[in-house]
């Protein structure tokens, strides 16, 4: 098991990271504050996983309940929220009972913002059981619901005190989200971590066939690399902002392809293309650096071009998503490989180039 | 004007007191991020004071959205919060865009928690119309709805950056409002401060004929109180639930007779004369303190006994309220007129008796 402690003063948490760490109810029980957890999960992970966890919380005496949601991001909302606030009020849980959230982003998102509001506010647990929620919503205690008029607008910055991210877990993944997962690992060593980029070249066929050793190393030093931007920057004002590569493009596929055609994951993916070959064209990036990233994303079975929208589509469609300074888009951009930096310098004619480029 | 400093760090925000208060535009701009608000309103307090907030604002430059709520805490649930989301997602309003809650304490718990949520946190300020409101709810920063089982049971810890306490709006307040507000006030008194109750009794009057000093001065004392309470215990353990002197009582008279029959402020009246005879049984208040206590809330014309529940009806009720100790409930009761403390000691006999006592 790796250990890794996200240093946030008073809200410091560590994450555990190894194999069949669901059955691990002694690394729970000191986070607990009393003997009680409601556990929430949706009817994908349940069946596979609750009766592993209850069982072992109950065989140390710890009193659980169980909330199971219906699956998918478009029950990411309101009326899904209502169901865990219906079940603790129902279950009389207490503001010192612990949420543990046992699934995907969609669950960790939806507990967590549960547990920010229930009595306003009672302990937090996470057991991502995707990749991406694994190396992603482990890190920055962003929690949420999606609203008709835009995702993610309702929640809480709200820290776990806890995560548990079990490897074991993955196995039952559908390839398709486990490489959703994988490009957001490959960002992390694109924007800041060249060493850990060489390591995915040497071990992706590891990763992919889900090797314990391989997933825990990868996992952890993702989380190592989110943690540390987000220490130096919480509030989300500078470095943070580095961690979208990849992202304004992709949203832009995500919102122009219509919801839920595209994984975000594979979203990203192409889109990280994009950013990469308007690195090229600044100059910062030669033709061998574009194909090593390009190459890792192929391997991992990840998009590497984006749909044809048609340029203008494209640049509308980034003109919401993000904020434009001057009548530019800020983006995130390659300086070079294992270093990214925000720039807001681009013009029109080369962002439309690369889009163009990289459309298939 | 008066202005008091609640100091809590980096959160730290002003309370500024006083007349006309409303259209005082230069006291809100400085608190602003970008010159967009959007103000939270209901169908009642909105009507009456709306366009003057809205008008100085404007003749500052500040774009104005606003949000009229169907008046009540009937309606402090759900869909009235999210008629909240929609406008200001329908607005396009931003995470710097200020929210301001324009209203009494349902107004004020409601915005605040749209403010805690909406893109995770945008900037808040109160501005209270009621006296409940202006004396309780502008410190501490607890925000909340109500779920159908239970009373503020989905909420946040949010700080507003600056609250508005205009003592001219209570001009329009129902006088049986304003005697709510004013057992509050007088329960500050009671449980810390002394001089304030024997201020009060010399200015109970000057109060109830809405005396704008009069009105300045108490509600600025009571939070100060309230904030010193607060500071020193941000997380509710150990002073802060002297706060709840005659709440345990109270909330057993609002719910045992049902949803809105009697106010918050009388039942918490009634509930503090219970206490009151409490205490003299334990042969810490004399007859004279409590008639002293007595006279204060008749004055300002709210009851000092409950309706006739029946003792069982009452103990069952306040053993759902708060927490019980092995086996004894713990309350709150004055030491002397003046002092406060929490004590878990007193017989079930005891307190029946106060409660019969104090029945009628
Ligand atoms: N809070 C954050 O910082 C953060 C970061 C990234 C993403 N997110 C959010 O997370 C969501 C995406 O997360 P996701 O990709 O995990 O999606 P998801 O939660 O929808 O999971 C993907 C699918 O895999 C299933 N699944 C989960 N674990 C499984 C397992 N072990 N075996 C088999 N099937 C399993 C899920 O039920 C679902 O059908 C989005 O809503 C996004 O906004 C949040
Ligand atoms: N957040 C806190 O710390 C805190 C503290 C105390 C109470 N509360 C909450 O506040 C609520 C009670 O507050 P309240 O007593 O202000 O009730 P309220 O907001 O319902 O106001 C009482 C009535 O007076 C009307 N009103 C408000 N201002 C007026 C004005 N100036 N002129 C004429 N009418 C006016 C309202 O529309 C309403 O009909 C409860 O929901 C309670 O839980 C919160
Ligand atoms: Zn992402
Ligand atoms: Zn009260």
């Amino acid at each position: 098991m790796r250990t890794l402690n996200v240093a946030l003063g008073e809200r410091s948490y560590p994450i555990h990271i190894g194999p069949s760490l669901l059955e691990r109810a002694d690394l729970i029980l000191p986070h607990l504050k009393t003997r009680r957890v409601a556990i929430v999960t949706n009817d994908v992970v349940g069946p596979l996983y609750l009766a592993r966890l209850q069982q072992a919380l109950q065989s140390q005496g710890v009193d659980v309940a169980s909330v199971v949601l219906p699956d998918g991001e478009a029950n990411k909302d309101w009326p899904t929220l209502n169901l865990i606030f219906d079940a603790l009020l129902g279950g009389r849980c207490e503001r010192s009972t612990t949420l543990i959230a046992l699934g995907g982003g969609v669950v960790g998102d939806m507990g967590g913002f549960a547990a920010a509001c229930y009595q306003r506010g009672m302990p937090f647990i996470q057991i991502p059981t995707t990749l991406l929620a694994q190396v992603d919503s482990s890190v920055g205690g962003k929690t949420a619901i999606n609203h008709p008029l835009g995702k993610n607008m309702i929640g809480a910055f709200y820290q776990p005190k806890l995560v548990l991210a079990d490897t074991g877990v993955l196995d039952t993944l559908p390839p398709r989200e486990l490489a959703a997962g994988v490009a957001e690992v490959i960002k992390y060593g694109l924007i800041r971590d060249l060493p850990f980029l060489e390591w995915l070249e040497a071990n992706l066929d590891a990763l992919l066939v889900r090797d314990p050793e391989a997933l825990a190393f990868a996992i952890e030093r993702s989380c190592a690399n989110k943690a540390e931007v987000v220490v130096a920057d919480e509030t989300e004002q500078g470095e943070r902002a580095l961690l979208n590569l990849g992202h304004t493009f992709g949203h832009a596929i995500e919102t122009g392809m219509g919801y839920g055609q595209w994984l975000h994951g594979e979203a990203v993916a192409a889109g990280t293309m994009m950013a990469a070959e308007l690195s090229r064209r600044l100059g910062w990036l030669t033709d061998a650096d574009v194909v090593r990233a390009e190459t890792l994303f192929l391997r991992a079975g990840l998009p590497v071009h984006g749909p044809v929208l048609g340029v203008e589509r494209y640049l509308e469609l980034m003109s919401h998503d993000k904020k434009v300074e001057a009548g530019r888009l800020r983006l995130v951009l390659l300086r070079e490989l294992g270093r990214a930096l925000m720039w807001g310098e681009a013009s029109e004619g080369d962002i439309s180039a690369a889009i163009e480029a990289r459309c298939r």
